[in-house]
Formats: structure tokens, C-alpha cells, sequence
């Protein structure tokens, strides 16, 4: 029954309506013949980075200086709404599922966001949204403790490799923020988002007193001429919440929502983001960056979860997501952090409802408090449920969380564990074709197709070191039984007999 | 504001209403003085283990040889039941918020189990039902390929370690069975389920003809002699079934299963422990084992999920449930397996149904098939979300299942892993006191105290680690920051401005 043709990896390329576009997968080829296709990006980790969008940027509609919502709004399909409509059709190898008819109308009723910078060309087009696969981000970031400007590049290329959606840099504390964000941006073929706010505060060398409006309009401007994909901006964080706040345990837990907090606690006066929103939405306009409406009061603590605080930010968010409509700026919605399991369904029903289904976008949720080092897991069980719910993006955590920053191993850790969480999403949300890779695993497994079940799994290489590990040198190249029950008994082998005892196959 | 007192971990025993009742726990005291209990058990790793139920056994209510059930049925509180009632109350440290009467009332109805053979005296009591903290069992066992008898029983102390509620010795193909589950038994104070099958296919040298009733019961016997606490046997797994199974993709992924159709196709018989199952009763009956009524047609595919075959079987395990309930034998149902997230409800509810509230007790279930090496990842989501809907024990799932047998650091990370998800399913449950621990947590967070937090982690050593790994070195015992965030910015600290300003503590 084994047999010895390896499976096999290529990349092809579908192209859409125009010879422009073209978008790679990969076509993998098992050892029976099956195929399928997998989501890829182009050249991950070769540099340098083909400028895939730079012919939709100069074209008719690319070029007429308007954002990807204003387009949907006005009915006009982009290259790149075409050609996300591909990547999604056949992430799941089901055909045109999606047209780019059903991405345009999804942008236009403000319930997907297809993040993609004017000056950000290498960035190929995806799109984020309820009725779309659930996608995954990875944080990585260089600071002042930890890590340097080449270990993030590496990292970069590691996050790309393990299927990371979009990414955001996090980097604070360092000479050349501006620098690192530019080779980011340049060696990225997927989204890049950033929290202005750190290099806000790093411009004002750490001091509160000297983060001003103008400091942070201006850094905002700077990453938006950069080609940033999306913004986190905690607009939303009022002064009015901040009593809530208090009455925590862990009070407030992001940064970036801290930082706000602390220029508005300094000064006594409102949230800058909040006050200057429109001059905000302006900038984000011009160069089509979305904005990631930032939870900056999202729970730390089971203890702390879907508090006034929390809810209050969330209906404040939901006013300033019908500006940035209003205004034809993309954008999603943040959202927790720590949940129990049994009110997460309750945190994506009122975002629908307070921010109008735009694409929420959420870290974890943490289920318990009482696993650090294993945070990946507490979350990616509340990731899974709140995005089966129609969470559209998922913010990785990685087994450092709570502890340290994630070391490479970290981010590929966090990547895989969200990848299937996000695919247990997709299948629970009945996306056509969802459970093809699955189906083909478990045909796999049926016929001790071994390096198949490999290549077919999330992380290859990790599964088939795991599986050599025990097997009997001089077993065969593929034994039709495995370490688990030995070659004796086989439940698999019996198997066989069932079929042929019903005529089955 | 860091300090350097160092938390504090000791053994302790709370008394029953009568001396001979003493239930260890593990009392933590933190740096600022708060105490918790945590649940353990006596003397894991340590030999000999006292025999803690030597003088129930003996005592009036004991020495009756009427199980746990009859005993419940007929109003009889025993020492178990207390000893129980105790563990349960004061897991969460919220007192006596389940009474031995209440223990008593859960057992007598069929929703509850204390799976306690009279011939396993060093077993200390503990109880398994959807009213009570959910419980993990840990797989362990020596194979023809792998491991041996020394190292299971390593395996056996590292799963008490990390707190394992149950322990499933599967040991096939090594010489000497009886003697090691002798030696487990002996060293274990949690429950030792065992699948007689397997034995009884060693029995018979591998081949099925010679696998008759006779060899099944008598291995039945002598494994309940020795004092095994609960059996899986797949009794439920009817012929007119086997047609269902074979359109599968996986057809039978159970081992136990497996063999037993094997035997049923070979013969063109019944499932024998279906047809002999009141004899399988009284053996069971007599020494008070209890039965878990296994899924030998569990899918093995998120394809094969709530077909034909598995609720089919489902509903034969409920009427042979009803039987174990009249015979006064204890009983709890096994479930899958892998299931897609959106129907993991579903399968609970078919249970509560078909079952009459028996305790579940479930594999997983894994939400998607193409995660090998994070396997346990991948079925902690399904396992968090079916436990807080009311499975009562779950059965971890290492990272390397599918691939090869459990190496120790896999026992470790698939327990941690289990026993995070049982504690989510158990806040969302809305246990007692479920959250003390998580808020002990987030407190010692917001303070800085950072060994009271590795104290309060389900894996504190590794917690310990990852977290020495990054910080500077020199920089004070329990610096006030991390390195997420770096010395400069760090939202913990902003906090504390935060909490003055409203006046708050």
C-alpha cells in the first residue's frame, strides 16, 4: 500500500481579467494525484519584493486618488478588489466562491476593509470581512530591551513563511524607527499596520508633557507617506471612561491606549485622536490607510472583561466608524483581550451592533489568566470561538505573552496555533470548500500517505520530525503502520476490511 | 514597590466529619499575604502511597460492597462522597459550596461518577459530573514500539505533577502488563481507567479467533481484581452500525472499537460485551468499577463528525447507560473525537439526551485535521467549548498525536494545555470561587509581583524561565516592568495614576 512518489510544491499564478493580474499560489500535487491550491504571497522573504500593485496604482481607477471604499461606493470594481476576490476564492480551492462583485458590495456596507497603502505597492491585495476566510496578524517589533533591526527583517520573513495575513510593527524605543519601518514596508507583500502613538512618544523622548497634537498628526502623516496599510488609533477612549477604568484590576493594558490616557490624565483635557479625528480621517483618506479602531480600555483580566469601560469604548468606536465611512476612510474595530468563554458570542453581537459589522478585529480573547507561557492556547480557544462568531482578523499571541517579547520561535509558534484556529473558524462558519484540505488529510491518514499528511499539514516540518522521531530505522519509506499502535493491531487496516466487507469504494 | 518576599507553597489538610478523613491540599501563600488553596493530591511521585480508603472500605458504610451508586440510591452518605464533596469545594477555595449531600444527589441521579475499585485503596475520592469542576485524564502507556515499564511510570508521576484528575494506562505488547498497571496502581492516588480489550487482544497472541468472550471476561475480571477504577469497553458499537461506518472516510479510528469489529466481521456475530454485558454488570458491580461506555465509532475526521455511526452508537450507550444505572453500576459515556467547532454544542446536547445527563467525557474534540504536532491545541478549543456546555471530563490530547506516542514533555505540555482549557470551561460554567485564582493573578500583575505570578501559573517553572530569559540582567529582584514594554512606557505603572486620580483603593 505505500508508495514512494514524494507529494510536490509549485507556485502557480491565476490571473484575473487583466494580465496584470496575477496572483500566486501554491499548487501542491499529492502523491495520488490530488491537487490543491494554497494561499501564498509572492516571493516571502526574497527581496526585493515585486511591486505587484504598482500598474493598479497608475491605472484608471487605481490612480484616481481614491480609497478603496470610495470605489465601492461608487461601483467601480479596482484591480484590487478583483484580485483579493481571487486570492479568496481559492484559498479553499472552491472556484469563483467569491466574485469581485461580492468583495466590492462587502467594502461598500462598511463590512470588509481591503488594507493597501497608495505608497505601499509590493502590498498584494487581501481583504478582511465577516463573509471572507478569517484572516491572522502577527505583532513583531523591535524595543529597547530586546531584539535589534535585523532580527525584526528575520522575523518578517518567518511571519510571511508561516502564513501570517497582515503584520504590525510594534517597534518602539529604537534609533531608526523610521528606517526599519521602510526595509518592513519594502520586504512586505502583506499589510503592515502600526500604533502611531509609539513613535509619537519616542519623537517626544518619552515625555508625556511634550506629546502634542501636532507631534502625533505629524507622525501620523510621516507612516502614512511611508506606505503603512493601517493605523491602531485609541479614539476612542474617552475621558468619561476613565472612572470605569479605575475600578479595575488591571486598569488599562494597551499601550498605546495607556499612552493616550496619560497625555489626557497630564493635561486634563480630551482625547487628541478623538478631538482631531477629522484631520485624522483626512490623512488617512489621502493615501487609503484603514483605520484599526483601537480598544485602548480592552480587558487584561478575566475580572476586568466587558466592563463599562470596556462596552462604553466600544459604542464611542462605533460612532467614530460611521465618520470614517462617512468620510470614505476604510476601517475595522478592535476588540478583547481577556474574555471568559462564556461572553465571548456577547462581545462580537455588540460589536455588530454598535459598530455596524465592520470587520472586528480581536486579540485572543485570553479564556483564563492562569497560563502564561501557554497564552497562545488560553487565547487561541477564544480566538476560534469569537471568530466562528465573525470575528474577521485575529491578532496572534504568542507562548511569551505576559512574560518577554517573542523570540523567532515564539512567532512561528503563535502563527501556527492561530492558522488553525482561524481554519476551525472557516470550517465552522461554512465556507465553501473549507474542509478540502481537511477531507484530503484524512484520505491521507486513510491510505498511510505519510509525506502527504506532511505536506498537507501546517507546520511540514514540524510534523514530520515529530513522526521520525519514533519510527524504527529500516521500517520502509512508508510503513503502513505507525508508532502509536505499533504493527500489530491497526485500526487503519481494519478499516480496509470494512470497506470491502460493504462494497464501499 | 517590588518586594522581595518570596511566595510560599505548603501542604495541608482539611478534615472530614470524622478524623480518618483528611483531604490534602496545597496552600499558596503570596507575597502580600493572600492565601489560595490549590487542589492536589497525596504524595504524587512519592512511594509508598498511604492507602487513604483503606478505612472507608472497612467502615459500616464502606464495607457493604454496595457501590458508590447503590449507596447514593439509598440516601447513604459515604466517606467518598465526603472526601469529595471536600476536594470539590475548596479546588476554587470557595468553602463548602458543594455539600456531600449534593455529591450524594448527582450520583444518585446518573449525572455524576466516583470512580473508586474497592480494591484501589490508595485512589483518593473524587467526583466527575457537569455540576462540578471539569476534570482531565492523561493517556500514558507502554507499547511494542515504544517506551517501557520504567518510563511509564515516570509518566505517571509527571502526569500527577500537573495535576492529571484521571490517568488511562493504555499499555499493549510489553510481557508483563499485569505487573506494571500493578506497579500503577499502587503509585497512583487519582483513578486508573484501563480498555480491558487491549489485554485481552495480548491474551490471545494478536489473533482475533482467538479472542472469544471467554478471554474478554476473564481479563475483565482479573483487571478489576487488581483494582482498575474504570473500564472502557465499546459495547455500543452494533452491528447494523458497521455499514455506516464504512462509508466514512476514516471508517473506526478507536483502537478498542476496532478490535472489537474486527471480531464482530470475522465471526458474524454480535458485539460480545453488547450481548454479554449484564455478566460485564456484575463484575463490575462487585468490585464497584466503573464503566465508561466508549465511542468506538468516534469520528476520526472533522468529514466523519455527527454521522450515522456515531449517533447511532450514541443512542445504543444510552440505553446500556440506563442498564448500568439499574444495576447499580457507574457509568459515563466517552465522546469524539473531531468535530467541526460549529457542531461541538450539538454532540453535548445529543448526549444530555440520549444519556440521561451521564457524565461526557470527551477526546478533544479536535476542531480541524490539518494540525499535526499541535494537536493539542487543536483540540483544547473543542475541548474548552464542550466542557462549558457540560462535558465533565476531557481527555488530553498531546502534540504529538497522529504522528507518534507520547514523549514525558508531551504528557507535561498536553496536561497544562488540558488543564487551562477545564479551568476556562469551568469560569464559564460559573463555578464558585472558578475565578479567584485568574483575579490572584491579575492582581500580583498590576503589582509588579512577579514570583507571586509564576506561584499562580499552571506551569510555574516554565513560566519562571521564559520570563528570566529576557530581563537585564542586574536590574533587582522584581523590577517594576518587563520586557514587553521596556523600563521607559509601561501601562501597569500608568495605573497606579489612574487609580489616585479617582481616588480608587
Amino acid at each position: 500500500m505505500a508508495n514512494t512518489t514524494h507529494p510536490h510544491k509549485e507556485r502557480i499564478y491565476l490571473e484575473g481579467s487583466t494580465p496584470a493580474i496575477q496572483v500566486p499560489f501554491t499548487s501542491l500535487t499529492l502523491s495520488n494525484g490530488e491537487k490543491l491550491l494554497l494561499s501564498t504571497v509572492e516571493g516571502a522573504g526574497t527581496s526585493p519584493l515585486p511591486k505587484v500593485r504598482a500598474p493598479f496604482v497608475k491605472s484608471s481607477a487605481g490612480g484616481r486618488k481614491r480609497t478603496q471604499l470610495e470605489c465601492a461606493k461608487a461601483g467601480i470594481i479596482t484591480e484590487e478588489m478583483e484580485y483579493a476576490a481571487i486570492r479568496e476564492s481559492y484559498a479553499y480551492g472552491d472556484g469563483m466562491a467569491f466574485t469581485p462583485e461580492t468583495v466590492l458590495k462587502e467594502i461598500a456596507a462598511g463590512r470588509a476593509v481591503l488594507p493597501c497603502n497608495r505608497m505601499h505597492p509590493e502590498c498584494e491585495p487581501m481583504v478582511i470581512g465577516k463573509k471572507f476566510s478569517v484572516k491572522v496578524n502577527a505583532n513583531i517589533g523591535a524595543s529597547a530591551v530586546s531584539s535589534g533591526y535585523a532580527e525584526e527583517i528575520a522575523k518578517l520573513h518567518l511571519a510571511l513563511k508561516h502564513g501570517a495575513d497582515t503584520v504590525m510593527d510594534l517597534s518602539t524605543g529604537i534609533d531608526d524607527l523610521m528606517g526599519l519601518r521602510q526595509a518592513m514596508l519594502g520586504a512586505s507583500p502583506v499589510p503592515i499596520g502600526t500604533v502611531p502613538m509609539y513613535e509619537a512618544l519616542d519623537r517626544a523622548h518619552g515625555d508625556i508633557n511634550a506629546l502634542t497634537w501636532e507631534v502625533f498628526r505629524d507622525t501620523v502623516r510621516d507612516q502614512a507617506r511611508q506606505g503603512v496599510d493601517y493605523f491602531t488609533i485609541h479614539a476612542g477612549l474617552l475621558q468619561e471612561y476613565l472612572p470605569y477604568a479605575a475600578e479595575r484590576i488591571l486598569g488599562i493594558v494597551s499601550r498605546g491606549g495607556s499612552i493616550m490616557a496619560t497625555c489626557m490624565l497630564r493635561r486634563e483635557e480630551e482625547n487628541m485622536a478623538y478631538t482631531h479625528f477629522d484631520e485624522l480621517l483626512e490623512i488617512c483618506r489621502e493615501y487609503d490607510v484603514a483605520l484599526s479602531l483601537g480598544d485602548g480600555l480592552r480587558p487584561g483580566a478575566i475580572h476586568d472583561a466587558c466592563d463599562k469601560a470596556q462596552y462604553g469604548e466600544l459604542k464611542t468606536i462605533g460612532q467614530l466608524a460611521k465618520r470614517c465611512f462617512e468620510a470614505g476612510v476604510q476601517c475595522f474595530i478592535e476588540g478583547p483581550g481577556h474574555v471568559p468563554l462564556n461572553r465571548v458570542a456577547e462581545n462580537q453581537a455588540l460589536e455588530d451592533e454598535y459598530c455596524h459589522e465592520a470587520p472586528f478585529y480581536t486579540l485572543g480573547p485570553l479564556v483564563t489568566d492562569i497560563a502564561p507561557g501557554y497564552d497562545h492556547i488560553t487565547s487561541a480557544i477564544g480566538g476560534a470561538q469569537i471568530a466562528a462568531c465573525g470575528t474577521s482578523m485575529l491578532c496572534y499571541v504568542t507562548p511569551s505573552e505576559h512574560l518577554a517579547l517573542p523570540t523567532p520561535e515564539d512567532v512561528k509558534v503563535g502563527l501556527i496555533t492561530y492558522k488553525l484556529a482561524a481554519h476551525a473558524a472557516d470550517i465552522a462558519k461554512g465556507l465553501p470548500g473549507a474542509t478540502a484540505r481537511d477531507d484530503a488529510m484524512s484520505r491521507a491518514r486513510a491510505d498511510f500517505r505519510w509525506y502527504d499528511q506532511f505536506a498537507l499539514s501546517l507546520d511540514e516540518e514540524h510534523a514530520l520530525a515529530v513522526w521520525k522521531s519514533q519510527m524504527p530505522e529500516n521500517c520502509g519509506h512508508e510503513p503502513s503502520f505507525c508508532s502509536m499502535c505499533g504493527p500489530r493491531f491497526c485500526p487503519i487496516r481494519t478499516n480496509r476490511v470494512l470497506k470491502e466487507k460493504f462494497n464501499v469504494r
